[in-house]
């Protein structure tokens, strides 16, 4: 359907949209990889927490089932490791995917997060949201009730996944160790705050606790943005 | 200059991208215009502020001098009211322009707000300078010393912006009668409490003092999603 009041597209104004966005295509090769997270630490002292505080920005990913992954990139594929994670055997993996919304937007170049998971689970900002034209519920992973989907593009193939896309609560890894420091348990909500000259205090940062893990924070890009992170020159977990 | 491991293009790839591009640009005539502002109102209370808390999303939007917009529209070009915003005789205009940023991508329909300034200002969130490509500086408006320019696309003319470019500092505009209730002066900072499932202070919110305005304080879009505005269950600016 063709919108009333639409501008008349001329052939010089097509050609430029063609030239633009085969550019970007083009120069995607050459753009190092996104970051997937950006770190900022600070040292343990001794009578402190048993672990640093670790902040990292989780830019939009995805994690993907064997059965969808193969869908996408073709019978018997594997994730391929493009760099670890923080946490031990958690990887950003080479494959990327495209994502196209109900307002026939595209976000390229989506990165799939390794190991492979028992869901396929797409983790976007509300800005992603916005983009596509999708209404992200904020979820904690995994818990996939009456969330959207989305269309998925690989190189071999497209999955439509029909729930799984979400806002990742802002939340904070903590073993038994960080856990018994700050006085929390499984569930509780502690207070970050990041000082600087975008300074902010997220009030609800969700503890999620796992045996093997050591104590990380994880915001999304509008989070990391909002407080400029990269400018931060100081953070502390409070409850 | 095409990078080395770029994916080849096919024809069939290129034929969906210049779809999906044409497809975006049609369907921008029925989009309605982007929220420039979003609102969420206190009533005011016997013995309270003199004027409600009103928290506004300040989306990318651009001011522009008479001269550049006669480049950018044509001759004797004018403003034209599209609607108007909170504070009295500021307006979203019906004008919009491309940015093109030194990534060489662009962002289509941003909104040029009025009335005419004699400068000419970009605001963008670092959402949008990570993807044009442009380190913004955090900014008061106006102070554009040492900030990067930008490309601007209109339907007749092109103004190659050399500086201007801001993320704009947070920051709540204040009558003398709203300085005297909070018990602050032009430049002071207050923080700004948000209730909600994505609870967020921001700590530093500049008082900017002007006669004709009334109590308003303006985030941009990386600061109304991180915070979730929309949901909001209760807002407080205090010291």
């Amino acid at each position: 359907m063709v919108a009333q009041g639409s501008p008349p597209l001329d052939r010089q104004e097509v050609e430029s949209l063609v030239r633009e966005v085969l550019l970007q295509k083009l120069r995607a090769g050459a753009t190092p990889p996104p970051a997937v997270e950006r770190h900022a630490v600070e040292p343990s002292r001794a009578g402190g927490p048993p672990h640093p505080l670790v902040v990292n920005v989780s830019a939009r990913h995805m994690h993907v089932t064997q059965a969808d992954l193969e869908t996408l990139f073709g019978p018997g594929a594997k994730l391929t490791k493009l760099k670890d994670l923080y946490q031990e055997g958690e990887f950003a993996s080479e494959q990327l995917v495209t994502l196209v919304g109900p307002r026939q937007r595209i976000i390229p170049n989506v990165r799939i997060l390794g190991p492979m998971r028992n869901y396929t689970q797409v983790e976007l900002s509300y800005t992603d949201g916005i983009y596509l034209g999708l209404d992200l519920p904020l979820r904690i992973s995994g818990n996939h009730e009456g969330t959207p989907g989305v269309t998925i593009l690989g190189p071999r193939g497209a999955v439509n996944l029909t729930r799984g896309v979400i806002r990742a609560e802002r939340h904070v890894h903590m073993s038994t160790q960080d856990m018994n420091y700050y006085g929390v348990k499984d569930g509780d909500y502690l207070k970050l705050k990041i000082d600087g000259p975008c300074g902010v205090t997220f009030d609800r940062v969700k503890v999620r606790y796992h045996p093997k893990v050591i104590l990380e924070v994880h915001i999304d890009t509008d989070e990391g943005n909002a407080c400029d992170l990269e400018s931060a020159t100081r953070m502390e977990l409070t409850k």
